[in-house]
């Protein structure tokens, strides 16, 4: 049985929000499962020194139409939220609580989550939103309220974040593939090559 | 008769370097001819508050393995030059001087430029090591090397950067389709779709 994939994401990162819809389905192809790691990009860039790719002068303006065509291309809804870009504690923790006891459940949820802030623009920042979510996914929602709370739940994305930035994870999204690190939605093709060939 | 593509690229840009050895195929294969741009990507960073990717934090360690990997991918020789980045005002000028007469000639010449610097590791900032490559291409290397100072050729440098500019260009490799903007190597495969299709 091959290594799961890494998927690294943040849940204001619009590339990372196209790749979600991708990663798990182009793994399978290949006989391989995806493990989905939330991470905080604020923390990241810290070390690497990036910043939100729509307050880089003529870049940022780029990047908003390339978003948008890119979406377009792979049939996937996608506005700019009105709110961009948000801290995202809340639903990294909360897709973290939901994996303990169910990956797939959590990863619906991730989805989802993605969805209602970049297709919906509903301000996943909000613990309340992110609660919402959870319920309309079908969990408890009183559950996830408090989960996303609970003092293991934020280790827990501590520690993500911690094992992102020591695996130079600088990026989002940010896949590694038996040890072979691909950056942005634009390395999908190159991540499937390698897991149809083991590299060149 | 489509408009052609606009190809606007700094000698000193890995990423250009790829592009360059596959958009003239490219669009050829949809009926388009490529004009060439050579810029100065410094001058361009002054607006766009850019820097050399490598000289990034854990990006730049990341972008030297990507290099490799996207040229071993497509083929083409690549080695990250002893010296990088370079200024490249002497291959921008050698291009546009080889420019005015012959079109064809002063791609021949950029490409040699190019693998000059990638793939054979000669410093190509030096005006000399540029008419070295000219003369191998066929050009007089006197006129190439008196060429590269003519008061004319450095003003129509000054041109292209501002008209790169002016079109908010950020970045090499960047290419426009009918107004459309793709910024990126990685974005050749949206450039082609976007030429067969007429966009989406």
């Amino acid at each position: 049985m091959p290594e799961p994939v890494d998927f690294y994401f943040d849940f204001s990162s619009p590339y990372g929000y196209l790749a979600s819809t991708q990663i798990d389905a182009l793994a399978a192809k290949h006989g391989r499962a995806v493990r989905w790691h939330p991470i905080l990009l604020g923390a990241v860039f810290k070390v690497s020194g990036g910043a939100p790719l729509t307050t880089v002068p003529l870049k940022g303006e780029y990047a908003v139409r390339d978003m948008a065509r890119c979406a377009r291309l792979l049939g996937v809804p996608f506005k700019l939220p009105s709110k961009f870009p948000i801290p995202t504690q809340a639903p990294a923790r909360l897709t973290l609580w939901a994996r303990q006891p169910d990956d797939a459940g959590a990863k619906r949820l991730a989805l989802a989550l993605y969805r209602a802030y970049f297709a919906d623009d509903r301000d996943i920042s909000s613990p309340e939103v992110c609660a919402d979510v959870a319920a309309a996914c079908g969990f408890d929602r009183a559950c996830a309220a408090a989960g996303m709370n609970d003092a293991s739940v934020k280790d827990a994305l501590k520690i993500e974040v911690e094992q992102a930035i020591e695996r130079k994870v600088f990026g989002s999204p940010y896949f590694i593939v038996d040890g072979e690190p691909f950056w942005g939605a634009d390395r999908l093709d190159q991540v499937e090559r390698w897991m149809a060939s083991g590299g060149w």
